[in-house]
């Protein structure tokens, strides 16, 4: 039958050549996902331990710089012709522009507010694109040892157990995580504590944040929050954590509706469309320099 | 020599009745919150899990009442002197005073509205107190499976390992705890909101809140935020760790400054009193019904 063929025909789709080597890639980022998380592990066990706390925001900068050189040199190294958007080479630098070519989309470091405290939220974000759409998402939480992974199509999966998005529809019954962030730029400061009292006075269960977005936004994949937003996140922030959402059943869209862009520094993630759709209509929002902004020449 | 005898005394009255007794206490509390710790984490992990969302709120009323009737019974049954404080026997009716009797102060669940959606932070907490002073503190986080542990003059403790508080003395530095709370009421929203704004704009590295008063001060305590506050917590969600946070080097104050009154619903734990008394410049207070408020008989 028609079904059969179909069927097959997937089936034999998933046994060419593109699909494996994405998996290959996917494999080979969990597992530097895990090293990268041993060697910030390390940073915050051992040197952040024995040094004074103003020292700790250079410990913060060079494990970002360590972490993002290993997981380049070793991408380019196994997979040459790969493109990469990473926040220190960005920093550095680099176009932060997302071509049609296979792209990593990578934070060594995410949460380093929380890295610098020794508060325990900090998160190796792994994203990987062709053609511009999102194909796979690694987020290893390292203080918590939590790998979160999910493949387009595949399923979301925390330490290899399925995740799933609370299914509240109700948003009087759910938990919503945002941030402050670190703008304090008075007119962004003035929404975001604006939209965060519209939300809380709906009212929410609560309002929670970890400080990490894209362990927030694995939260809201494993069903502990309802939904997460924020303005100001980077590209390299979320675009791990939009697969993982994805895969476990939620929605991703801005922050004013539509459509998520991955480079317009804003973000929601929610369990699905209905509380999505609620809190858009709390959030006063605000633009951010977008990631792909081309750089002033003169600057 | 007199130094020597004044050793001598201090490790004889260590040897005495009393001491070893309240060791003995605190000894049973560590057994009794991981018992209720396992109670909790099957309640979330099975029960949780099975049921639709809106049933929750039934399960953690459910579990609270289960896990104060085992503390309670345990301990009227090896300390059949003492008194108990706890939150469902105060909402059940019981009087909320401390007398100069040994008294248990038990939250048998912090952070009901985590444990509703399974965000991983609740807390048993079991707060000891004779002749109105804080002996020891057990603040068992259960979904995280860190037991902290507090004995008054002999330091705090996570799995064993001491706690510092942090040694920040710069308030921009810092990353502040508190909660957005349960209260709606505008006047009361006006005045958090309020505070965390000026805050934030010290400005500090951020603001933080896990959602459960426990394991907020013991995240004080462990270093990782400089300071907690929130008015509209009990007595028994803050008793525990309270010497938790005093025995990691910490100081406690009221939110206004003086010495912290367990019964005010108001708490305010620092690293010191630097960053303590920076906060309280910035907190907008308010007050609430104290816990030991006599109940309104016509009620």
């Amino acid at each position: 039958s028609s079904w059969t063929l179909k069927c097959l025909k997937r089936g034999s789709l998933h046994k060419g050549t593109m699909p494996d080597l994405w998996q290959d890639a996917m494999d080979h980022a969990v597992t530097l996902a895990r090293k990268a998380g041993e060697i910030v592990r390390n940073a915050l066990q051992n040197d952040l331990k024995i040094m004074c706390k103003s020292s700790s925001v250079d410990l913060v900068t060079k494990t970002d710089q360590n972490v993002e050189e290993l997981i380049i040199t070793s991408v380019k190294e196994k997979f040459p012709g790969h493109s990469f958007i990473g926040e220190e080479s960005v920093a550095a630098g680099e176009p932060c522009v997302l071509t049609e070519n296979p792209t990593w989309i990578v934070d060594p470091v995410d949460g380093t507010t929380n890295f610098v405290h020794g508060y325990p939220f900090v998160a190796i974000s792994i994203g990987f694109a062709v053609n511009k759409m999102l194909e796979f998402g690694v987020v290893y939480s390292c203080i918590e040892d939590k790998m979160y992974t999910a493949r387009k199509g595949k399923g979301a999966f925390c330490n290899g157990q399925p995740l799933q998005v609370s299914d509240q529809k109700e948003i009087n019954q759910s938990i919503i995580a945002t941030e402050f962030g670190s703008n304090r730029d008075p007119h962004a400061v003035d929404k975001i504590f604006s939209s965060m009292r519209k939300i809380l006075c709906l009212p929410v269960h609560g309002i929670r944040g970890v400080g990490s977005a894209a362990i927030n936004m694995c939260l809201v994949a494993s069903g502990c929050v309802e939904a997460y937003y924020e303005i100001g996140i980077h590209c390299w922030d979320v675009a791990a954590a939009a697969v993982i959402v994805s895969e476990a059943g939620g929605v991703l869209m801005d922050v004013e509706g539509g459509p998520m862009d991955l480079m317009s520094r804003r973000v929601l993630a929610a369990n699905n469309n209905i509380i999505g759709e609620r809190i858009i209509k709390e959030i006063e929002a605000f633009s951010a320099v977008r990631d792909d902004e081309p750089v002033d020449p003169i600057r």
